[in-house]
Formats: C-alpha cells, structure tokens, sequence
C-alpha cells in the first residue's frame, strides 16, 4: 500500500522537529491526513481507509507522547469510521474527511487568537501578572491586553533547567511590556504583589489537573495560599481523551545535562540528577482554563473532552488511538 | 583611645569576608572583646567601659546586616554594661566580661554538634529527606546519622542562583550518603515521597519566622500541603532580637548578574531582574527548630530571646546595639 | 420602521424601574418580543428579522448591567436567527419567536417553584438557617420549607449599607418564622450555631463563581471555616453568558451617601466613602446552586449555560447581544 | 391484572436479600420488566403500560432506599413512558422496551470490567494502597492491576461495626496480594506511607458527594491532609438522580446490637447506640470517580446524570419514581 | 473601716463612666490603692491589709467585666500579700505598694508609645492597611508611622452598630493620613488590595486568642484567607491571667436598640435582636501580638502572663480576684 | 549494696501492673525513693547517692517506655544530683529528696483536682462533648462540670481495639450523664453536632503534639475541619522532656489478637494485623492542653518542661535518666 510522499515527508518533519509546537504538528498532521484522502486512488471502501488509517499509524509512531497530534487523528478518524460503520460510499467518506480535516485547521488556526480575546479581559490596567515558561498562548493573551491599551506589568520566571523564561521575557519586552525577571524559587516571596498568574498547558487530564512545565505547580499552590486568581491558556487539542479511560499522563525525565554538565556527573558519581519536565497542577488551584470553546473551570474539562470524542470508550477507534501509552514513571497530583 | 591590634585585624578579616559563616563570625567577635578586656590598661572603670564600647562599635560596623555578630556583642557587652550600672569594680567587669566571651564560644562551638545530637535523632532509617541550598548545620545533622549507621537518601535542590545545592549534594556523596539532585521547582512534584525536610537559618524572628536562602518557604509550603515535617537547624545565635521590637529583617537584593549575564542585561534593556537572596517561612509551616538548647516549636524562639536578652527593650545597651536596622525592601510572611 | 406601541411602554418601564427585579424584567422583555412578532405587517423575512432586532436593541439599552434581560433576549432571538440561517419562512419565524417566548415565560414564572420545592428539601427540623440581604427566591425556598410543617430559625443579618436583612426579617416573621438579626460582622460569632446558609444571586458566572449582594462572599468564608453548607437559590436566567467569554461582571460602585450623609462628607473631606454593591463568592465555598433544572454543584454552572446558549461563541447572535461589557471596576474572587 | 409469577419471585428475592448487591438487584430489576413485557398478553396500549407501572412499582417497594434499583426501573420506564407519549404502537413500545432491558443489563454487567480496566491504571508497583469496608467494584480494580503483574501492597481497614474489612482483606489475600489490617481509627496514622486510596460507593449524589460506609469521609480527609490521591469506584447505576431535586440521600441507622450485645445495652440503660451505616464524602476530598464511561472528576457526576435521565424534572416519570424518599436523619458533608 | 474619699470617688468615676478607656481605668485604680496605702493610719498590719483588701474590692466591683482594672489590683495586691505572708512589717508593705503602684502607672502610660514604636517599624511606604473599630492603641502606630514619613492609606470600615469606625477616620484624616471608608462586610472585597490589618484588643487569652469588637475575627479569617499580616496591639494590662485557669472570657450583649429603633422593635414583635459586642480572634489568624513588652507571637500571650503574675493558681489573692467571672454567654474561638 | 525492701516491692508492684495509671505509678516511684533516702544507713554522701542512683535505676527499667516514672525520678534526682554537686551535706540532701518527694506527691494528688477544675469551666450548658478512649483525668472533667449543676450531652466512640470507649460511657452514665455512643469511624459523621472535645494524653511532646490512643488525631483533624474546640487533659508529668532533645516518642505496636482473633491469623497467614497502640496529634490541631499549672495552648508546653527541667540538657543527670529511648518505628504528626 503505497501513500502519496508527502505523508512521509510531514512524519519526517514531525519526528525530526522541523515541525513543532503543539498547534503546528496537529494542523500538519489533519493536512497529511486530508492529502491521503485526496490522492488516494483506492477503489474499494475497505482499501480507502486502510490507507488512512495506514496514514494514522505512521503520523502516530512519530511523537507517542504528544498530546494534539493523536487528536488530530482521532477527531478526523472517528468521522471516517463512524461512516464506514454506518455503511457510507467512499465519495461520502472521504468528503467527510476532507472536511473534518479542514475543520480542525481552521479551528486550531483560530483557537490561538480567541483565547487572546477571552483571556486578555481578566487583564486589567496596573496588573502585576506572573508567567512561567515560555508559552505562546499565554503570550497572546498578554500581546492583546498590551495591543488593547492596557498597562500593566509581566513577572516571568527564568525557569530552569532551559531557561525558557528568558525567551518569554525578551519577547514581551520586545512589545514594550515591562518586565521583571526572577529565578523559579522567588516566585512566593512576590506572590503578595501579583494579581494573577497565567500560563499556558502542555496537557489538560478529564479531572481538570493540568500539565505544565516543571515547578507550575509550585506557583499555582503559592497563588492559592495568597488567594490569586490562576489562569491557564489551552487550546482544546491540549486536551487528553486518554485520561478520561484513567490513563495516566507520562511525565518525561529529560537528560541530566540540562541541568548540570558532564563534568560535573564525572567528578560526583554518587549524585543523581533527576529532571522531570513536566509536573500536574490540580483542578484545586486553577481558577480558569481557557479554550477557543470558551473561559471554562477546570472541572468543565471532562464536558470539552465528551463533546469532542463522546465518551471515548464508545469512539470507533483502532487500539493504538485509544490505548492508553505506557508510563515509566507519572505522577498525577 | 587604642584598642589592640588584634580586634582592628579581626574586624578587617570580618570585613573581606576571610571570616566568615556565621558561627566563625560570632565567635571572632566574642574573642575580640575579651582580648581588649585582658589587654586593657585602663585604670577607670568608664574608661574600660569605653574601650570595650569602642571595640563594639567597630565590630558592629564590618557587616551591620548579620545577625550573629551582634548576638555576640550583645551577650557579652549586656553583662559589661550591667555590672557598670550596679557599681561593680574594673576588675569584676574584667573578669565577667571575659567569662562571657569564653562562655559564648564554648557555647557556640557545641552548638553544632548539640544540633546534630538532636535533629539526627528525627532520621530514620528508609527516610528520604529533602534539603534546600548549602548549610553546614544541616549538613551536620545529616552526617551524624548517617555515622549513627542509619541508612537514607537526600534530595538536594540546585538552588539558584549561585548553585549551593551542588555544593551540598557533593558534600554529603563524599560521605557515601545516596543523594539525587533536582532543580528547585521540582521540589513539589518529588514532596509525595519525601518524608522529612530538613534547611539551616539565616535569622530567627521573634514570632518563629525564619529567613532563609530564597526558595526555602515555597519547600516548606509543598511539605505543609503534603503533610511532610519541616525541620530547621538553626543555631540560638541566629536570632533576632531586633524582631522582638518589630524590626523587619532586611531582605537583601544582590546583584542581577547572579541570575544572567552582561551580555543579556544589555541586549534586554526593558527587562529588571529581581534578585532577592532570602525569603521569609512563617511559623505554622515549620514543625521543629534545632537550636543547641533543644528542639523547640518555632514559636518557642522567643522564649530563647527572651532567656538570652530578657525583654530587649530592657536590656542596658547603647543605641546601635539595640536599634533597627534601616529597611529597604522587606518581606515578611 | 415601527414597532408597537407596546414595546416603547415596556422599554420605558424597565428603564425608569416601574418593572423590577431579574425575573419580571425577564419576561416583560420576552413579552415585547412576542406582541413584536405578533403584530408585526412586514412581508418579507429580512424585514421582519429586522424588526425583532430592533426590538431587542430597544430592550437591551434601557438597563445595559443586567443578566436576566439579555439571557431573555438571547434565549428567544437565537431561534430567530437561526430559523433565518436554515431558510425559514416568515411564518415559521413568527411561531417559533412566538412559542419561545411563551417557554422562556412559563419557565420563568415556574422557577421559583420549583426551586422552593428543590431548596426546601434540604430545610429541616431543628435546623438554624442563616441569610444575608433579601432574596426572594431565598424567602420562597424558606416559606415552603415552613409550610410543609418544618419548625427552624432564621438568622437574617441586617445587611448594610441599605439593611434589606430588616425587609427579610420582617417578611419572614410575618410567615411565623422565628427570626434573629444580626449586624453582619457578627456572621462568624454565630455561625457555630447555623446549620446551613442561603443566599440569593444577581448573576452566577462560567466558572461558578456567584456575584450578590456585599459581605456574602464572607459569610461564605466563614461557612467553609466551620463546614456549614452555603446554598445559594438562583434561576438559570440569572447564568452569565458573557462570562464563558472570558468577560467579568462589573461590581457596581454605589453612592457613599447609601453609607454616610452628605454633612459627613463635607466635614471629612479627606475621608473617600467607597461603597461596592456586590462581591463575589468563589464556587470552592459554594455546596448547591439551586435552580429550577435541579440542584446543581457551582462547576456545572457552564453545563447550563451550555445547554441554553450552546458554545456561546457561535451562538447566531449580532454583536451587542455577545458583547462583554466595559468593566469600570471589577473583582473576581 | 395479573403478572408473571417471575415478576412476583424476583420481587420476593430482592425483599428477602436472596439477590443482593446493587449490581445484581438492578439487573434483576430489569430483566423483571423485560419478563413483563415479553409475556405480556394486553391488547391496547394503556393495558400494556399499566402492567408494566405495576410490574415497576411492586419491584420498587421491595427496598425503597436502593439506589442502584430505582434507577434500573427509570432506564427502563423512561423509554416506556416516551414512546406513549409519541403515540407508539404496542408492539414499538414492547419492543423498546426489552432493548432497554438487555441494554441496561449488558451495560451493568460490563460496568466492572471496565471500571477494573480505567482503576487499574492508576496503580502503579510498589504502591501502597488503603481500602474500606468491602467493595467488589474496588476489588475488581486491585485485582486486575495485580493480575497485570503490577506489585503493591494493600492497607486494608477492619471496618466496623460488621468488620466486613476483614472480608476484603481475606478476598485479596487469597489473590496473593500483601494485606495488612487495621483499626479504622489508625487510618490517619499509616496515612504517610499510603500513596493512593480507593473504596466503592453506596450512592453518588449530583454534586458529586459519595455515600459510603461509615469511616469514608474520615479516611477522605486524612487522605486530603496528607495530599494522597483518593479514588472511588462506582457504577453510573449508583448514581442518584433524586438528588439532582434537591433531595438528601437517607442515612440508615442501624441496630444497636451490630456494636454491643444486648447484654451490654440492658446494663446501661443511660447509653444510647447510635450506629449510622453510611456517611457523605464531600466531592473536594475525592480527585476520581471511576465509572464504566470513563474516570470522571465528582464534580461531573451531574453530567452523568442528566445524559442517563436528562433534566430529571422533565422525565417523563410516575411520582413514585421520582418523588424524593422520606429522610428520617440525614447528613450531607 | 474607712478609707480615703479619694477612693470613693475614683471608684465612683469608674462606674459613672467619666473615667474610661483601659488604660485609664487601670491607672486609676493603681492611684485609689497608692493613696489608700498613703494616707492609711492602720497601727497593726493586719489592718493596713485589710484597709488595702477592701479598697481593692470596691474598685473591683465598679466594672466586674473590665481586664485591665483588675490586672491592676492584682498587680499591686500581689506584692501586698506576698510581703505580708513573708512577715513583712507595715512600712515595708507600704512602701512596696506605693512603688508597685507607681511603677504600674509608669509602665502603663509608657506602654502605647512602645507599641507605636515597635508597630510602626512594620508600615512601610506604599502601604495599604485595613483597620476595625477604634483603637486608641492602633491609632498610635499609624500616627507614629506617618510622623515618621512614611506614606500610606488606610481603609477603615465603619464598624457597626456604634459606627466607632468614622471616628477612626475622621482623626486619621485630621493628621493627614488618606482613608478610605467601607462598610464591614466589603472587608473581603478590599482584602485583596491590603498589605496589613492592624486592630486594637479589649481582652487577650493565655492562648493567643484575642477579644476585639464584634467582626474582628471575619477580618483576620479574610485576612489569613488571602496571606495578609494580621497585627494586634494590645498592652499588656489586656492579658486575662483568668483565662489560664480555663475561664471564659464573656461576651457582653448590647442593647438592641444599638442595631434598630424602638419602633422597629414593636413593629416586629417576632424579630430578635442579639447584639453581641465582641467576638474572638484564634490565635492561627493573628501573627504578631505588638506589646510594650514586644512584638510577640499570640502563642507567647501565655509567657507574657506567667511573668507578670507567676502561675496564676500560686499566687496569694483573694478569691474575688482570682475567681473566674460567671459566663452566661459566651464564645471562644 | 541493699535498699529497703519497699522500693524492691514497689518496682515489682509496677512491673506487673498491680500499680498502674500514670499518677499512681509516677506516685509510687517518688515514695519509693522517699523511702530510700529515710531508711538509708549510709555514711559518706557518695555512698548516699549512689543508694539513690541504684534505687532509681531499679524502678526505671520496670517500665522504660512510660513518661510519669521517669518524670518523678527526674523531678526529685535533678534535686539531689545539684546538692551533691553543690557539696551539699548528707543530712541536707536527705532531707532536699524528701522534700521534693512529699512535694511531687501533693502535686500530682491535687492535679487532677485542679485540671477538673480548669477544664469544667469550658464545659457549658446544653454542649454535646466528644470524647475518645478512656481518661480519667478526661472523665474528671466532666463530673466536675456536671456536678455544678451544668447539663450536657457525651458522645463516647467505643475504642477499638479494646473498647475502653465502653468504659468511659458506663462511668458517664453512673454519674447520670447522657452518653451516646458511636464506632470510631463516626466521629466525622456527628461531629457538626458536636460542640467541644475532651481527650488525655499518654505523653505531651515539647513541640505541644500530643501522643494519645490511636484515633485521637483523626478526630481532631475532624474537629479542626468543622471550627469545634479539641481540648486535652494532661497532668505536667506527662510531658517528654526527651523531647526537647529532640527524641521521638515510642509508639508502641501491640498485639495483632486484640484486633482478631488466633483463628483468624492462622486462616489469612497473608495478612498481617498492625495494632498501633498511639497516634500523634499535631498542635495545630489542638486548642488548650488543661494542665494542672492553668490552660496552656500546645505550644507552651516547652515553657511547662523548661520550668520542671530547666534547659533538659544542662540538668545534672545519669545518662539513663537522660538518654533517649530506642524508637522501632515511630510516627510523629
């Protein structure tokens, strides 16, 4: 079974990070999907969506552990199997293909940008807003306050091991919002001067908790012990179906070289060097998630995840799409 | 007036910071006075008073943020003061004010291992323990249950921004002890299997608050949440009595390079990096304080002032001895 | 283009608050809507269409704050605008309009019913209930529970700055119903002898989050401090749409002569009066939302919304019935 | 009117507590409507609806505080009643109504499995894993992660007055899985060392408490204390939609001789056994429910609901079914 | 047994109210005992005693409810009875009456500047600082604050019924100190904006609790809700030596007519009103206790009381002294 | 060298536990050693001392995990071993360890006078007190309370293992006193109900955590939750001063048989019974400890050992008076 090139060429570019960021994989991966439906020359129905779900698999072995790109799939191989069921000509399937495909870009094209607009009204003129990580999300909801005329201040962590707090910092600064850069463990000492915090998701669970960069979790609970409002920017293709069948989400260890370098290994053999990226934030401290469906509590997350995939132990889906990935070390909080 | 040699050297050393910690600190001072009190010629008792007062002041002045140097000119200089005012002889003050100066250095010198007496009593074997930058009292106690044969593992923390945990994960790895280091804002995501955390001091409130490296009360708030003890090993000349008359205690801000470099400060004009070096713990996150008097509830450490000063605002002291300090930034918790 | 005179009578009475409180404001609203339609001559569909939003336009401005009226709007003019989208004739419009406004009426006039009958379920013997402020929905749940044979107290606060607690206190002992009262900082004294509270709204935003009357969200607080259930009694009409939208609920900020009188004022100048009209009570400290759909957690307050507006985002509704507000001064607890 | 002898034994069994467990009477319950509409004879619709009303309500007054049967009885009626309603044919309604049954049994029977499938995923090796009283649901989930080859350890209380802990503890040794027993009240002293809890449940309420045997809510705090996830497995047939109407859940005091002897009672007649067989864990203290459609936040319980029974009020349904029980003394958390 | 008509009329004074505040009842009455001991003319010492003895009593019964009054007798009486149980002779317990009563005074009229000096060093420039009622004592230190430069504002709710808070206001505002003012229950509502809360005491408990005007306790539990400091200021002579040995303090009710009119009173005939005056702070929400004696954590309430009158149930009183208040009703947090 | 045969008896007496309850044991050590200093025929002060180091050394190791015995050893030796330092006198040292044995004897036979005292004035009319286990210092209370006239109501758990609960309640009732009586597990379920809880101790730690029968800290975690009081009733001489060395408290495990029967463990060789005598309660848990000397909040209770012992470390003691005792496996809260 041959698929037209181009399939091969968007899994290369996924697996070797050509393509990345959330958003990008997913649409990259809805366009690989629609292509094969596109070219496909298959004749019978059945040859039609082995080819897609041939398609899938490949998209799918690239990145296990993403989160948007197996949403991708599924939202757009539950309409091609739910035809096929339902007994549909290929014609009709694949059009409902094509057009889920589309669906699903236009929607993460603009998930971004309303987000932007729901969050950027809890912003308000001399708010001191904290950040951590880098997040373009959260970025974009800070850019429209900016770009709308209000005036406020940004705290970003430099949050370690990566630094990726420098970059946020530069950016917004670049817009000529004022910042203030700390390192990760400072943020407590001046939670008493912030008036929200936002950040953005790496993955949302059906029981709200959130994944996010390493040491979100520690500020969540500090704005919580200070009664600040913590805000979460997700898009919905953030959101994992898998957790609602009670699969935990993997918790990455990264390589100790991000955190000390090798001479330092050598010269202590007897030190460990731990390096989770991520860690979970509970539904508990989260004050608002928000999505392009809308500014949702956390607890809400489970109602995005039924209307997307329904109750995703009914959803026609080869294993692989639902199965829930092996977890070497997770922790949920 | 001339004092002699000894104490401007002694205060000269104090000041290029080739004495330092804050035990070396104290105890220097301490032996400074009683020099000037053996190596006095002077034949009036106001006389003697006014060189061991002059020494005082010029100890005082090297590092008027510490803690423990004051403590130390306090112990001795109230005993000076109040055989002065009950009419006692040149000689009494002589003598008194030298016992003191030995007693406080007999005194401090034990205090560190009293510490480690008591706090290593609370390591079990099994344990794992977390810690929070570098310090030497904590370290103490580590080790002296590791001799006691109990078998643990720590957890260190990189703590940023000069990177002491490193220091202190080395230390503890040359004494065999198993020990994994982790960057700071990992420390919630690991608190589940923590079972005891253990940090030094840097001062001691009256109402039980302790001042410590940056990063240390969002530790101490992870292990409140997950009902995970809080030790602190701190030794008695820690406290403040300052804090006893509502002195904040000053937070110091060091320099931002700590945190980036030149080169990023000056391609970032528009981004301010804060670098507070201390945060502040409130009391009901702290379960135990090892002094070398025991191990007390944090809200016993102004039972502790109150034994070694009576109620300050009493005790016969000139002005700098017993005035706050100028606060430029302060938190408190 | 002219409406019946109907629809500038009703406008003019809500403005001028001759027609008050959210319910009766409510179905005036959808009243005007449906003579609108009734009596409308227009011939062609976009003619009538335009008719309607004309009205609605009307309506909309006369009270801009409120949540009851624009909920009427939209419950009826999303059938509208979306008959008109599917092609719909003139007179399929004119029934549909007709028919959701006699449901959105009827349910209207049903809800305190049956809120009474779903609130006074959880009233028992014995049992101290206190209340802040005056509601009638809250009254009506008490009054039935009290009609049914049930013998309890009531706790009424006074509730300043304008005491409507005397109002309810006067109506409920009027009923029989014991009652003490109580200035409102006393809430928390007492609350060791209260069994539950309950409260009214003026709106229940997205994320549960309820807005009433100043000094509930304490009482709330105090509640949770002592594990007393907080019921709050609010009809879906008083569910805010826009807050899916990420938009807050303006606080209003009433005149300080509500607090003080004017010779206050002119003697103290240097005296600012400020006088907020509500606060906002967090759904962590809320047990039950009671509506007349059923007895719901404060997180399935974006379940109703849902359901009555769908995905408000595409919702077929002109900009000044989506719109968020402008928010002068506003908190989010 | 005459039934089926089958409907009269099952009846009788349920009364007798021959059949038992919520599972097994709900499916008994269903396959006694199927019964009645199979074998009916009538011959107009009404005769036939009101065989089936009786055959509904006979099995209803069996154990009028179940949960689980009354439920069974609503899955099946709602059908029945709609379809009447529609003006459907005798045969139609027949028809829908023993797909409903088999419907509702197939899903009960399933229901373990995969709430065993979704729970058993959150055990990891080397857990430690506290239960209460006996639950096959929760039992079902150990032993599927056991079977997985997943190693841990269960704590496993005695659970008074009936000690049924002990039954749970005999079942999962008998699996080879480690058990240690103890008191109920030494919960909160093994809690540190307890990494997740899981129990079943007697009844879900709307706003996602959990009835369950005395001591649950008490484990729930300690678990809550000390941040260990706390898990309840439960089918959706516990769910109670009663409670979506505001209505409490009976707790059901029990004989006093279940905790002294009689002996003991007529020695002191000034004591009085109090001995409530269940009590009501608040949704904050719960992170999952695991259902057979999916691992669901409490908070979502009325998601479940209001998908099973739609808005409850509007449920087509006798008063019987839908009328709220009598609450002799009740506690809601 | 006749004494001083100084006595009478000191005593007289007290209870007509011309002599009011704690301080000044305290003063006095140390005065009324100093003269007694003057002008006695007792020959035998027994007499000299009992003259002092029946002073005492006198003084004791103008306001059975006041702490500091009696603090004062006990003060004073102690080292009265102690020198007699020692065989003392009359010029001896003479003049160490008169210098206990003097050195009472001394301490006494000392005491609020200590504590606006040692309070004072905690407002900082910027502040924002809530207070409640009238304090003379909490007045002192924001005075003192602002003589000192520093610039901040200060919220000051109106405190019902007496409204005692625009008094507060109105002298804040006639130093110069911006204030804004609120009623008591938009406490919360503000919170989020305070940097502090600092309140005056009418009684402080050996545990840390402390009695203040009724609302007092909502403030700190909002203030501890969002990480606030909560300061109290409250001279020693409010320290209830009663309260260790179990006593109660009593919570006085006021008159209605405080809260509503006599017209409102008959018109509702099936309303009453309670009044309670004060309410009590738990020592959790308080973190500094600003004595002249320090700034104490409320947990030293106790350290401060053994000082001053050793173990309450050792030291030589009378019973009319020591006898705990009878407590009709009363609250204790 | 031979001590009278009392003390050989009453070390016996103790072993066996013919003498038992911690204020007839801690009673019975002091006269013990009483009896040595009367009856000794020694010569030399050495050889006097040592009688009295062997004699105390012989009733020590009886029971080497109580807190009275040694408690009395300490109080009278702590005297004897500073005499002898002192160079004191045979006759003056003699006389000193009678004095204070007669000394601790009275003290201890009035302290649970004095605790019924202090503890009854909390108790008010119409109060439901909680009570766990079975003290008699605990019951004291309450009959004192009772026998003033006041009327209240007990809930007593049963108190697994062994039931004393059953005991406590029979007592009550033979006073009159209306007893309830619940499963442990209840305790959470009644406690809105519940008005105050009384509790004893078996030991007193210096930090204020309280080690009592296993249960009592879930209980007081569930008091702390609902806003109720949680008082303990403790002589001083249960106070650890071990634990100001920072010494854990033995929590004894005994018995699997007093939770299940022989039959039961030989049928389940899987499970392993954990009988856990002891739990600890936190002092944040806890509002007054009602001690003999007043009513202390927890934290005082280094102020109590401080008192008694002085600074633990410096008394002048044999190691085994001082030494920590081995811990198997201990918790501390």
């Amino acid at each position: 079974m041959k698929l037209p090139q181009e399939v091969y060429d968007i899994a290369e570019a996924i697996k070797s990070m050509t393509i990345r960021g959330a958003g990008k994989i997913a649409r990259s991966t809805a366009e690989a999907l629609k292509i094969t439906a596109q070219k496909s020359t298959a004749t019978r129905v059945e040859e039609f969506v082995d080819e897609l779900t041939l398609a899938a698999k490949i998209l799918y072995e690239t990145r296990p552990t993403a989160v948007s790109l197996p949403n991708a799939l599924r939202y757009i191989m539950i309409r091609c199997y739910s035809d096929y069921e339902k007994g549909a000509s290929l014609e009709e399937i694949r059009n409902d293909v094509i057009k889920a495909a589309d669906e699903f870009i236009r929607n993460s094209l603009e998930a971004v940008n309303k987000i932007a607009e729901f969050g950027s009204m809890r912003i308000e003129n001399g708010d001191v807003v904290m950040t951590h990580c880098h997040s373009s999300t959260a970025i974009a909801v800070l850019k429209r306050a900016w770009d709308e005329g209000k005036r406020f201040t940004v705290i970003s962590t430099e949050t370690r091991p990566r630094f990726q707090g420098r970059i946020t910092a530069s950016i917004l600064a670049s817009y000529g919002i004022p910042v203030k850069m700390i390192v990760d463990s400072a943020a407590r000492f001046f939670m008493q001067d912030v008036d929200k915090v936002i950040v953005g998701a790496d993955a949302v669970a059906a029981n709200g908790a959130v994944v996010n960069k390493i040491g979100t979790s520690m500020i969540a609970l500090a704005a919580h012990e200070a009664r600040v409002n913590f805000f979460v920017a997700a898009e919905t293709c953030k959101f994992s179906p898998e957790s609602m069948l009670g699969g935990l989400i993997t918790i990455e260890f990264r390589d100790p070289t991000e955190v000390v370098d090798q001479a330092f290994l050598k010269e202590n053999p007897g030190i460990e060097v731990l390096n989770p990226a991520f860690d979970v934030t509970p539904a508990a401290y989260i004050d608002i998630i928000f999505t392009e469906k809308g500014a949702i509590p956390p607890q809400a997350a489970i109602l995005i995840l039924r209307e997307e995939y329904g109750w995703f132990t009914k959803a026609p889906l080869p294993d692989f799409l639902r199965g829930v990935r092996s977890v070497p070390l997770s922790h949920i909080s």
